[in-house]
């Protein structure tokens, strides 16, 4: 029985550590594929171009949007993120999944280009744990550990928007939750058109 | 964080093992009950009074339906089949899961009179499959047999009506998908209200 690969949009507050369990997610499983966002922000110390991102200037950013190369773009703190077109639209028609790691707006976008996408939001164990994690990282100056918080809470708000939530209390359990999550969205009936036929039975 | 149990509906077309299924899926999970239907029909060899159906005399049904205590009836092959009220929604307040085991038109009564309901739809690993077993009963006269096979036809033909399908190659996997499903559902944002607050979130 082919299936469509579903789109999964997994969003969460920064400091939740969605980037750790994306990477997980995909390592672990061979059909979901992750999809690589576009930015023009610096790289982090261990950033890897064409795996965290590719690294736009933002001269070349501008030239894409103007394409129509993107999904969806924004400008975030000050840089631009966008998600590139063809590698999830490809993805999914072979059949594979793509794990898009996005933020609220961006995720927004997406659920609008694509209503059969599934939305995911992790959240901390607590919100003290992440106004920790956030502050703890001590790299950071105060204002941007503010804008930080700021933002986290503002993000959070958004929650409604998302079809499940997943608790990040451990790595794996939240890539147990996610991985459950999938495997019911593929169970569902308007996923799985030639469902009958793949049984054998005649609609007529 | 307290959670409303989930009501679920569990339909299949005779011969597919929907029974077994319900039954050790109810076993195995001590948040799951299985909602008891009043019937009037004959109990077959081996059921008991409470657990399979309540047996029911048509005048007793009828007044049932009178005050108004099902939430929905029907009449199916000659005999009437109800789902009382009382039961499911206590339940539900209380965090228990609730299983419907529940032919297609009952699930669409049920789906109308609570749409936060999931809706799951058994099938058999083919339709060959299913028609060896309605016939391999051999209990049943060929007019009976010929019934069935209708019915299943014109049940499966509902299935779109269906939020999932599980497949029922084995007992152990229809379990298992079943239960996915269920996790699932409880991950969805809709239904945790009180979930910001669960992790200390102050939405103002």
């Amino acid at each position: 029985m082919f299936q469509k690969g579903l789109l999964v949009v997994l969003s969460a507050p920064s400091g939740t550590g969605k980037s750790t369990v994306a990477r997980l997610l995909v390592q672990r499983n061979s059909r979901l594929r992750l999809s690589v966002s576009a930015t023009t922000r610096e790289p982090r110390k261990g950033e890897v171009e064409g795996k965290d991102y590719f690294y736009k200037t933002v001269d070349e950013f501008k030239s894409m949007i103007e394409n129509d190369e993107f999904v969806e773009w924004v400008e975030y703190c000050g840089n631009y993120y966008g998600t590139p077109k063809k590698y999830i639209e490809d993805s999914i028609e072979n059949g594979f999944d793509v794990l898009l790691e996005i933020e609220v707006e961006g995720a927004a976008k997406i659920k609008e280009k694509y209503p059969d996408c599934v939305l995911i939001f992790m959240l901390p164990p607590s919100f003290d744990e992440l106004k920790k994690r956030i502050e703890g990282r001590g790299t950071e100056k105060p204002e941007v550990i503010e804008n930080r918080l700021n933002q986290a809470r503002r993000e959070i708000k958004c929650i409604d928007m998302y079809d499940y939530f997943v608790i990040n209390d451990s790595i794996d359990n939240a890539i147990n939750s996610v991985n459950i999550i999938l495997q019911a969205e593929k169970s569902k009936v308007k996923r799985n058109k030639d469902l009958l036929e793949h049984i054998g039975f005649d609609r007529r």
